[in-house]
């Protein structure tokens, strides 16, 4: 805990309370007042309870497991704020959903994340932060600084304390994800593998899974920056203990599963599945496989920074002393 | 049906698909084809699938009994229009759930309607026609023209084809809708009571429900915009009744009663509940006490008039012949 | 009188300096120095005398008796603080005539609320203060924030000091304005009677004014939120005196009569209006039966709590101790 | 006359209406049916009175004798176009008044063209059509197509009638507006001469009135773009006679004099003062010296090109032969 | 050549002469008349020489080898167009260059692709017709239409005519590029194989370029979607032809090589290649080992299509016939 | 030199770094740290190397003799500090080339300067600081504050130092620029003499330079605000030769001219040409008849009031002792 910093004011959306605390106790402040009323009519409607004139406010609300309830919200706690004439209203969006959304690879569909990004804007946000963006892309989505934070770094300490370290090798499930698994390679010191699905020949649709890389006798770790089912992880790890492999654990950015991808990582080979608090995942509470490595306290002081005019930008490739030592604690199963 | 217009192109969002298809029915025109998808992570994705280059498009969806999904998916329909080309997009949105959000009543709160509209707009829109909006300086939240239709005359219309015609007393439920319960004793050319709540003297609790008007001996039609819970038409029911009413029906212009809602109009005097299908109410599906007339023939008329660059605006107050005739045949119980 | 601010710079516009001038006496500030000319051509030109250069401004401009002139002159207030580089622009509008086009009640008019608040934002506008406005909806036109005061507890706190408080019943004139006159009920713990027109059978035009509560041999208040004509005053005015009220006295947010009208209360039954300084009304000055409660006092408070941070809104339900006794001295007939 | 052109749709604003006529006869059109409504508390009501959805709309009204209640109806007019579904709005300004208010040439002014052109574009302008803007970078403040029109053609032709014509010479007043004069000269092929200011040595406040050109014997002919008091034109005046000349005329764009400034150029040397209807000016009905060339059909070609999607540019610089053989008839004193 | 389609108006930015005679041609229209004049100070004037009112136009300009300039010119047309009433606006850019500006992977750094986006707009673009955009997300960066056409269907075209085609292996030269090298073997029926930068085990800068599939004994075709120096497209040649590859081409979207590059390529083992006309590549002409396919016909049918109001999709993955046609006869080495 | 203002961060783009240099040397301030990359394809590239979260800072980067290469680099400083949360963003544009662009008085022209200031304010410029523009209307172009310094007095007080003093004559080289040239009069107690070009009669090509004010036996000093191609200078000097003017000087805002123009002025009668160094240009190095004023301590002067919330606006008549004194030392030839 950083001393007391009555001045930074954390609010809390629906989903985001239990990691909006934690990051007040990181930064010994108090969670803003406020009130979410969910009417029967499934209207949302928000109450803020103590003055917010000309304060920076910050609000913490994950774009996850319910995505389009939780975007409404998020529009009109910036509506609330502005008109509350708050100095400026940062979202706080620990899992930004709709960032899948960033393309427009078939005719007439929408380019969702920018919608995201332009309704935020336009209900009044000056600034999001937000964490391990399906692409780096989004970003440019929106016109207001965005504080893109990546958990890679802070996942990487949590695992240097794993005893799976020893012959370990960073596999990446597909092509498309290989710059980040070799991120992780060279923070970790390990080597990559790359999977992929090719063709031998001239058939269409004979596609094998393939491997850059040799894991015989080997410790994979599959890396990747969400699972909403868990097949893909659970194909790659088959894959791989069909060469050979020793012990397999996952890394992930966003744990989306729910009760069905839960089971079913559950019945595979993955020992491990190691993964953020960044959205508040109930379906992984009690589960043994599952751990969760929390990133509240790199939000808070990515928050504790821009208060302090600081620059947050080292914290896109290390993790402070202070966030290393908290992990020893408090973190793990 | 008028004769078949081809050129007019409607679509439907997830819960507006009845609607919209009564709509084509009126106009002889064939659905656009497209596809909602609702992932299992909760995000949605819509999939136009007919060129819409150049032409001016229509997406029917109330933002009703799910409003934050139906919220966020017309924003991705404007989104999939405006880059798919299409000349113009209005929304038809038959129920404005977020227009009760209308007012900052209390410190601190968000403008939810003006949010909605601000968002329709940045997403699109580039009109909106809606009915029987909660306040009629909603429409000045928008920036886009609104059409915005009554259901009064139509509603009116399928009343005086009721056999509690005989000695009925307009009953507005508060003293905020009776300019509203005006109109209807107007256009059925019948009397008016008002029912407030009020105080005889000093005592800062204790409310009455009052009426001006007399009701002993004559059937009462409670009229109101949207009963969510059924509170308030029961309450005053009860009052009318103890007063000497006769039969009591009420007219509503949204029904957005859930199962206990549904219940409890059971178990009152009320012997029967008129409203539109403005949003489709699977809860009042099969219950005997409650009878809908369709506004879709309204609306699907305005698109026609919008189109030929005809005047809407007199369907605000009269009910053309070809809807009257419609009524007879199609709507009932 | 508060402690002297230096900081806080209030300008005022043509029609506003008295206001403007009452305003920097509670605050202890220098009213800021400007010239405005309006040219033989009926153009106006304003020249601001000072640097305001990342300062926070204040102008105040009503929007009363000379709507566009004043409208016109408050666009180009808003952009000569803008291009001399002021860190934020005011607008304090005391009394902002154009809140009553807030709809589109027939086809085809503008709904000119609307239209002032973009062109004010559009010009440079960060906050509006204002008072009173015709419909709480209004706020939503703006994006920006607006600080909606209301003279109730004000006038209220005045009222209790006169001698008519004994048996007397708060009457609102018509429906609509119900809810606001039992807000002064509850204020004053009175009794409240409303007055409306209605019909008693099937005849078309046989409006008569009705009421609900009793105010035989009471003393009555009848409150509004403006008066341009006095014309549906004096009609309530008469009516109660039929049902045998004692007294009669008008209380008014803002007072718009011009000579006819002033004529027209002195003749008619009423014996005092009680209104607020909201707009500067050469009309009423000398008149026995008018008396001005001043709400600069109150705007001076809300641009001190803005300028400390501190939150408005208390404002909005209790009149600050301070003002209260500024309100024994100051004011009165 | 055209063939009638039922599809031009061309509205009259308050000072608008003669001039919407002239332009209404000369293109075979109806004029648009409204209703502008002053109200007794100043405000501005327009309701139009026929549909006008889909339809490319002009409305006709100058910014000029009384600016400020001419520019804000002129906002209304847009919205009320733009909610009422029309298909483009075009703001027809014969005199835009607040362009002189072009720049900031002193601290702490406003630059009010650029705010009237930024308000008309918020309010829904999709072009404007004007003439003899007091300078031309005005266009630039607006983002929407400025057709800017030049009366001096048309004068020109006016001029050419003449009986003054012979040994003319035209005088510009200052230095500033030679660069037009110069195109008066070229398009008549005569001289030109320049008044201006001059000191002739160190002496600060010793201006004299000097001239570029020869003047003795000759007839004089004085242009400008506006006259508000009439001032220049009788000092230019009386130095041209001290230097000779014979007959002096003035020409100007817009003639902004109102009663004294008529009286003073009654009282001068310039024997006749040419202008165009720009304005609807009742200053000079009936005053022997003033002669009034109508604008109306020029800017009625220009709507008649634009519907037509002809190129409107030819008219900046040369007069249709259907406007010489109308103006041969219709116009003169 | 289609029917002469005298209502299509394209015009040609200074360096998209050559492509937009092209497109004309496909299309039987005539090019727009125009002057572009690049003054001595550096200053771009440009001048539409013929009446584009209420036209839908079109002009062509890649952002290529002269970025800025072309940048800069491309707004002024923009605007050109849009003061000169034009119904609407598309830009053709053949390759937008800055759209490898479109993520921030480092601290401080502008989205240059976003900023482009962002001006065109401002500056009046309404659509924007591009190919083989850098990421698919850039489109994300737009508000307006974007028409995203892709050249790898009539580069496979082209190919299946090559004599290189039997037993050839299409070669991606990096993972990142993989899954546009898998579009391309899809397309042709041909196996895949990709390039990479590995490391085998700790040792922190040992790079190694790998390749997943085999290449021996066969030809080898390695895509991209640009090269500016010919290095990467080098080094996996040589990286092949040590594995036993036979004869080596590359297929690039864009050709962007100067002087250097070209030489580089010359003496390297690639024996041709193949990219399109998207920019005017003056470096290559006379070069025997380049070989240029123009994409004018398939931006030519795109425009068509938009005008026809047809579906422009069904051209992101196969060539029509009639391109296919005129590819056999015109292109070529 | 002040006192050290490490709070001042002012950057400076790639031909503007002289003359941030010379700034922050008056300022006491270091140059911000950044690295311009200008790639072999042409794009630019811009990392800022310090945090700027929450500084207002400046960039100086005059838009001069590369124009569109600098324009597009200022669009991306904008964002640049805009996405890396800059607190404020101030272009400095010492010499804004575009401002030419001010108006459309051809047909279907762009009005460049408006695209230029639209663009900025788009891609996130807070306010522009520049010098001597072409018209003073152009800061009517931009919505943000302009702080529009000149150069007069400064360069008047260079040349009150200069031996040419004696009998000097201002002379404007055409009407146009007479009211300048009148203030350099006035600033110095010197009298001046207007150059013009005009006919004698009826023939419409006969042009010759005309002058109102004596100048035989006098020193001329020709001002101009800036010179690309040196012509009307040489022009109006011969002509000033023939009317009998001594020594001939010329005074400049901005030197524009290249090798050619410089090779004309040494072969003219101007003896010697004093200009600002608004932009760092080559071709007068080393050039006996050129002298510079440096205007960066002007510029860091406005950038030290506005930091301190100054007044700007007294530089815009005098200069202040601090830059006299300066002047003394470090100008000169």
């Amino acid at each position: 805990m950083l001393n007391g910093n009555p001045d930074i004011k954390i609010f809390a959306g629906s989903s985001g309370v239990a990691f909006a605390k934690k990051m007040c106790a990181y930064l010994g402040a108090d969670l803003g007042a406020s009130e979410v009323i969910h009417f029967s009519d499934g209207n949302i409607f928000i109450r803020i309870k103590e003055t917010v004139r000309d304060k920076d406010v910050y609000v913490v609300l994950p774009i996850g497991l319910d995505p389009n309830n939780e975007l409404v919200e998020l529009l009109f706690w910036m509506d609330s704020f502005k008109r509350a004439s708050a100095s400026s209203v940062t979202a706080i969006i620990p899992y930004f959903g709709y960032a899948k959304g960033d393309k427009k690879d078939e005719p007439r569909v929408s380019i969702r994340a920018r919608v995201c990004a332009d309704c935020l804007e336009t209900a009044g946000a000056d600034r999001v932060i937000t964490m391990d963006l399906h692409s780096a892309q989004v970003q440019g989505f929106f016109k207001i600084p965005v504080d893109h934070l990546l958990s890679l770094p802070i996942l990487c300490e949590y695992i240097k304390g794993m005893d799976i370290m020893e012959d370990l090798v960073v596999v990446s499930p597909d092509a498309g994800f290989a710059k980040t698994a070799r991120k992780y390679a060279d923070y970790l010191k390990l080597p990559v593998a790359i999977g992929d699905k090719t063709r031998t020949g001239h058939d269409e649709n004979a596609h094998i899974l393939e491997l850059i890389g040799d894991v015989e006798g080997k410790n994979c770790m599959i890396v990747d920056d969400f699972s909403i089912s868990g097949g893909t992880l659970i194909d790659v790890a088959h894959m791989l203990k069909a060469r050979g492999a020793k012990r397999i654990v996952s890394v992930l950015g966003h744990i989306m599963l729910r009760e069905k991808g839960v089971r079913a990582i559950n019945e595979s080979p993955i020992e491990a599945v190691i993964s953020t608090d960044s959205v508040e995942n109930p379906f992984i509470v009690g589960q043994n496989k599952f751990q969760t490595v929390s990133v509240a306290p790199l939000f808070a002081e990515a928050v504790y920074r821009i208060h302090e005019r600081e620059s947050v930008s080292t914290l896109f490739s290390t993790v402070p002393q202070k966030l290393k030592d908290d992990l020893k604690g408090s973190c793990g199963k």
